[in-house]
């Protein structure tokens, strides 16, 4: 088997370990891998300009910096992963005070989140391993994005999701075909026993946090963002802040990931400054982040945002660095701020679920903190649909009037 | 004022008017008017390779030929209207023993659904009459469109919506801050009063089947099927049949104008063959017909397809032509069927509500009667996100069996 990358590093020891040597997480200390691309044959054959207005409209138009091959399925959703619009609200720049601000919003994905991005990859690496059944712990949206995947291929996957998940998560994961275990139990003890079936099954896992493709998938916004926003960013001020809502920290793990492999390629001159934004009511990386340690320390999540509602972070580690190593920050908002995020969020046409709207609720706060200044370009990561948790957004807005059909009624409601 | 249209052509008694001597219908019998473009001016000035490869992601790469200047708005959702994928969903074209089919599919459009196509161009229309307030009247679609591409200008929506639509649709009217009524009847009641309030308050009404700009919003997914598809079909084959579900009957009028337009305009070679698909319960213009008569009888509409449950539609006219014209037909298929649907389209990856499935169950029915024919091309209009009408979907597959979070529990389920 021919390999698209050099090695894989483990994130807490630093050991190197070969392509074909390990599957997950380090044998050693059960850190997760970084793989690693060789950054010096891809810059003597390509170029930044190579990946400037290609007619693939998904993140399959970086296949040259993936690494795993072209996993087919041309013309299926697989195909249309990624690749999402960035916004440039003007009313909410002109109310923060930003001179420079957008929103990248990934609900147009096939299912309608960011986690396509991450299992589109890894369905394809499961494809190159010759992996029959793919298995995956979500709160919903992973779970979704792997079934939607799998399903546009005709590939096998099997999700273990909280019973608690929102309504439209699990009908997505239903429809996909997917073999759908609802555990009566937590996003955590989910992603256990889900890794224990793997084992005893021979299943390949696709968990975020242990499954080292799913950063790569992750990986390709930040690619995005480099391509749509940074490079048409002004020479003198290329300084691009970036709000990430954080559960388990495997996002805001992946998009750091992708803006390194750009600065080790030359292609990017500034690493953006990562600020990672987490519900106060499921706020582990950022407490270990405020102490300044490097252990993360289990919570008892409770938050709105059950897509970023985690106990035990499984990326937390790397998730830390993307801050820290970017002179980013991390802020928590509760469930309140969201909620309000999610209304001014949708006041400009954008309907974000919960934890999509968690990163903006984060940018006003920076704002009232100071943390961003009036001329920072600031994007914001929105991570899914509002149609994802529609409960949660009509707590977000007050209800309409039910009125008779009969013009009086529409009178005494409009003034 | 400027116009970029011709004329308007009564669809019922044929009578021109000037482009600035009516507002909605026929003053004279109150039948949907037609915008006539001056495709011999046009002719002169543009190619059809023009629009072919544009940078636009949207439905404003068609701007020269639409009856309406651009709204501005770029880098907001107003932008991301339609331009959405085809996909070529080969198991399911192998299933069916068709060689060529095609599903292109509405939701990853910013409001999750081809009625962000309308409304667009109604938002555009209204910006140049200087219209303040932009009213429609829908079961859920339409309005959240309107609501959805108001808001991304900034501009004031009202919508009349049945109280009883579906849960998401109702969150996104709200979440877009549109002023919603929901109103204690069905969906005609709720259109008949939307205009007598859009009378009594000098508002602008974007009601389908009354304003003439829906329909020349809606005629842009004929472009795109154009484009995308018809324009790489070979040459010996190029005769398309698109299959289109059909409620008030707008979307197949828009898009058989689409094709009369390129036509007129002499790019497109052979008008595809347009079947429309209703639902059994609500299948007035299917009933009309049947019969081979050109007045629509009302019905008692009783679907679970929620966005083509219609009770008189108010685009029959021109909706029967659309099939009559073009060698097409109208098929019916029941709630089982679209719920069979939808469970298919799941399998492929495609999540669509039941208004949405129905197209592609017309289809099923058209392949058992021969109506298609396995060398046929075949595309079909799936016009929404599942993810509007969750309920709907749980019907269309078995629940999830609910387990302990512990191994054995999930051997007993796992076989």
């Amino acid at each position: 088997m021919k390999y698209k990358f050099s090695h894989y590093t483990c994130s807490l020891c630093g050991k190197d370990y070969e392509p074909g040597e390990v599957t997950y997480t380090c044998p050693k200390d059960g850190g997760n891998l970084d793989v690693i691309l060789d950054y010096e044959a891809m810059k003597q054959k390509l170029t930044p300009e190579r990946f400037m207005n290609l007619p693939e409209a998904s993140l399959w138009r970086y296949l040259n910096l993936l690494p795993v091959d072209d996993p087919g399925g041309f013309g299926t959703p697989l195909h249309r992963a990624g690749w999402t619009p960035v916004y440039q609200p003007k009313r909410l720049a002109n109310k923060l005070g930003l001179k420079d601000l957008w929103i990248k919003d990934e609900s147009p994905n096939p299912t309608a989140s960011f986690k396509d991005r991450a299992s589109a990859v890894v369905v394809a690496r499961a494809m190159q391993i010759g992996a029959d059944v793919i298995v995956a712990a979500s709160t919903g949206n992973a779970g979704a994005a792997l079934a939607g995947m799998a399903a546009a291929i005709g590939a096998k996957a099997v999700i273990f999701a909280p019973k608690t998940a929102p309504p439209a998560k699990i009908a997505q994961l239903l429809i996909f075909g997917a073999q759908v275990l609802l555990v009566d139990g937590n996003y955590d003890q989910a992603f256990d026993l889900s890794i224990e079936a793997t084992q005893a099954f021979g299943w390949y896992n696709r968990n975020t946090g242990f499954n080292p493709f799913t950063a790569e998938g992750k990986k390709t916004a930040a690619y995005e963002i480099w391509e749509q926003v940074i490079r048409n960013l002004p020479e003198h001020n290329q300084k691009l802040t970036v709000f990430v809502p954080v559960g388990d920290g495997n996002i805001i793990s992946g998009v750091h990931k992708g803006f390194k492999d750009l600065h080790a390629l030359g292609w990017l001159r500034e690493m953006p400054r990562i600020i990672g934004v987490q519900s106060t009511g499921s706020a582990a990386i950022a407490n270990t982040f405020d102490q300044g340690d490097e252990i993360i320390q289990a919570v008892q999540a409770n938050t709105l945002a059950d897509s970023i509602a985690v106990d035990l972070p499984r990326d937390g580690v790397r998730a830390l660095r993307a801050a820290r190593d970017t002179g980013g920050t991390y802020l928590t908002v509760p469930d309140e701020d969201i909620l309000t995020a999610i209304a001014e969020l949708g006041r400009v046409g954008i309907f974000a679920e919960p934890a999509a709207a968690t990163a903006y609720a984060g940018l006003v706060k920076a704002v009232h903190q100071s943390i961003v200044s009036p001329n920072d370009p600031v994007l914001v990561l929105s991570t899914g649909s509002g149609l994802k948790d529609v409960a949660a957004a009509r707590q977000a807005v007050a209800d309409a009037p039910i009125i008779e059909p009969v013009l009086e009624a529409v009178k005494k409601v409009i003034k």
